[in-house]
């Protein structure tokens, strides 16, 4: 029994590998690589430069080489499998215990080399892994694995009890069995703490749990996540036509879930979510460069409704110096709004039912800031620029911008839902994009109105 | 067996729910919250405008209420309990199977309620949550249960199996049961499935596991998903000075690893993951209130670096229009390496031995995307405005603006974490207002300096 406190344990280790990398020594290398799990190697990996990360990866125990491979991230692993022979990959997908842990292995690897490796793995690993391979990885199929232990409707617990010890050792993270027809339909659970403590001579049929839901294979992992998630489940079968096919045990959901949050934060910010924080400057940049781009074109369509006004701004300059903050409180404002929405669509709180009450409570939000922060703007413009026409201006447009941008932040994604674009990935440049037009137009097409 | 499409059946309980409330059927609503789980009741209340919450609350089965109450979000639960006796508390507690359950719901009560309700329990069940509640909700003892099954080292697995079934059903989530000494002191893990297939005349201690890791008590919960997440656990006893107190399970660390992924996207947006999306409009508009105050703040400091620069601007009007773009430019670029680095320190990739090197990555990419857009944005100034200095002034200040946010992008969330800030939530302002100043000053400046 060991206790820990893991924050400091990486750092430790992560130090401990650099003074090891820095004494040139391998076997001190390979000895801190004994001491930690896949998990815990994956991340140290992570946070190494690119060309170190190939040097460690060699000294990694080929039993955990696979599942260190798995617990990288996309970008990560693309490059330390770069360079790999097929043979030292097929080891790397044996040394993996679960059937879908090696589908995903192998899918991530280039198609050429993805046939030589399924060639030199062995016929029955590779009949039990195509089973697995002909679903889509984001589906329940994709995520099953083929290692579920079944038993008859029909036959007493004490046969049962007999079957299981003479089997042996049990998949891991098996909670339940299922209950199968002759034909391989699906019947029903037995929960193993039923086979532990229901009595020996009642019969499978009367014990298992019929309400057990079977998942079907074309099932999206996020619903199966969510499946996961409200009903507290630890394993569940899938099934295809109502035949039990395999089944999906809660540590590749926990994946899911951390890959959809993960998904969420990333590409608010235009990022992937398996961008690799240390990958090297050139593709890093490259694949950045895409949503700066996009924010440039954008950048100029706020420029250009600026410009539209040239001639007031010419005679003005405190209005230049005010136009920054109308754009940027409404993005904030619109930002939040559109936070809130997209979160409640990946949590199936917002539909076509209550979307219209949400418009106008959002609207309503967004009027209440903007009077109130439009009396601070105001106040402060006039003291600033000793003009109580500007502040009036400023307040004003204040107003219309708050209003657009909580308009906006609730449109935003249920439009682009629709049309099946991601909301997280493309809401935010859509929105700052109308906050700064409706902004700019705003205050300074009040203020060629009104100013004189 | 059932098979299901979660997504869509959200949205036609929701239709359905509608219809009955608006044909004031309080027996259709009944029936319709009687089909559902608890988990999808409560997505069901916080897709509703909340004086309708109130109403459907109220026919809620009293033996899943408690459980409902669980899945809220923080905000819409106290809206539901407030007024709510304490008798009513009290059954909804007593509904909750798991003490970890039941000290959270009491958690969430006012102070004075709670005290109210504790003495409306009987002894035995107080003893139990009193147990749980003396730890800190955010560590391993406020997320543990006290449901965990003990057997002693010396004795055979056949006791073992004798007592099981003499105890009856086992709580939920038991993958293992836990090998303790007489003084309660943990030694390790049986998992059910070596129970149920080991020869039943061996001992024990000879069958456990004793590198199970045993979790300290006040490990925070983040470090507990980790741990569940990297060593797929399905449940882990809790430890105070090597005794076994409780146990976690996986259902309460995805909970966790949820409230932690949504604290992320949400902070971003200066909102809390409490947050409830159906709020009435003051409260909400309040809360977010605050975030544009700080915005606004920020704001003013970057129309103060426009205002320094009055002279220049008065003179050109092109200016005043592209100046946006390199604000907004070094914005984005900014967030994008923000938000890497913030998941970096997140999955405890990022620690003080590579944080030079990231900071010199970052630089690069900063660099060479300022380099390339600026080129960008200088022909389209040349061309819009034809003037070939303004083209060189803000391609100057575009490459100076991304290597800034490059460097705050890096630097920002280690130095808040150091000390003690959440970079998730602050980190989006601090960054914007220095990429607009940072960018508003180098454009300026230099068009200050360098045109006649």
């Amino acid at each position: 029994m060991t206790e820990i406190a893991e924050e400091q344990q990486i750092e430790k280790h992560r130090a401990a590998l650099q003074e090891a990398l820095e004494s040139e020594s391998p076997v001190q290398v390979t000895d801190l690589l004994e001491e930690l799990n896949p998990a815990e190697i994956a991340d140290l990996l992570e946070g190494l430069p690119q060309p170190q990360r190939v040097s460690v990866s060699d000294l990694i125990d080929p039993s955990v080489k696979g599942e260190v491979l798995l617990e990288l991230g996309e970008e990560a692993r693309d490059h330390l499998i770069a360079d790999r022979s097929p043979e030292e990959l097929a080891a790397a997908i044996e040394s993996l215990e679960d059937v879908d842990d090696q589908a995903d292995l192998l899918l991530s690897l280039p198609r050429a080399v993805m046939a030589q490796v399924l060639h030199i793995l062995d016929l029955h690993k590779r009949e039990r892994l195509e089973a697995v391979l002909s679903y889509p990885e984001d589906t329940a199929g994709g995520l099953m694995n083929t290692d579920q232990v079944t038993v008859r409707a029909d036959v007493t617990l004490d046969v049962v009890l007999r079957y299981l010890r003479m089997r042996g050792e049990l998949p891991e993270h098996t909670d339940q069995l299922f209950v199968v027809d002759r034909h391989e339909r699906f019947l029903g659970g037995l929960p193993l703490s039923r086979v532990l403590t229901a009595e020996v001579d009642s019969r499978v049929g009367d014990l298992m749990n019929p309400e057990v839901q079977a998942i079907p294979a074309d099932l999206p992992d996020r619903e199966v996540a969510r499946l996961f998630e409200d009903r507290d489940l630890i394993s569940a079968p899938v099934v295809e036509d109502g035949m039990l096919i395999g089944r999906i045990t809660i540590d590749d959901v926990v994946d899911v879930i951390r890959e959809e949050a993960e998904h969420s934060v990333m590409s608010m910010a235009g990022l992937s979510e398996d961008e690799d924080i240390f990958a090297p400057v050139v593709p890093s940049a490259r694949r950045r460069a895409i949503w700066l781009g996009v924010n440039l074109m954008t950048a100029f369509l706020a420029s250009w409704s600026i410009g539209l006004f040239e001639s007031t701004l010419d005679k003005i300059v405190a209005l230049a110096v005010l136009m920054p903050i109308v754009a940027s409180m409404g993005g904030i404002a619109g930002s939040q709004t559109l936070t809130l929405v997209i979160r409640g669509l990946a949590l199936g709180q917002v539909g076509a039912t209550n979307a219209r009450w949400l418009a106008s409570k959002e609207l309503l939000v967004g009027l209440f800031n903007g009077v109130i922060w439009s009396f601070v703007v105001a106040i402060v413009a006039v003291l600033w620029f000793k003009d109580y026409e500007i502040g009036g201006v400023i307040a004003a447009a204040l107003v219309i911008n708050l209003f657009a941008a909580s308009l906006a932040g609730v449109a935003i994604p249920l439009i682009l839902r629709r049309i099946g674009i991601d909301p997280a990935l493309a809401g935010t440049v859509i929105l700052t994009t109308i906050t700064d037009v409706v902004g700019f137009v705003a205050f300074l097409g009040l203020a060629t109105l009104l100013l004189r």
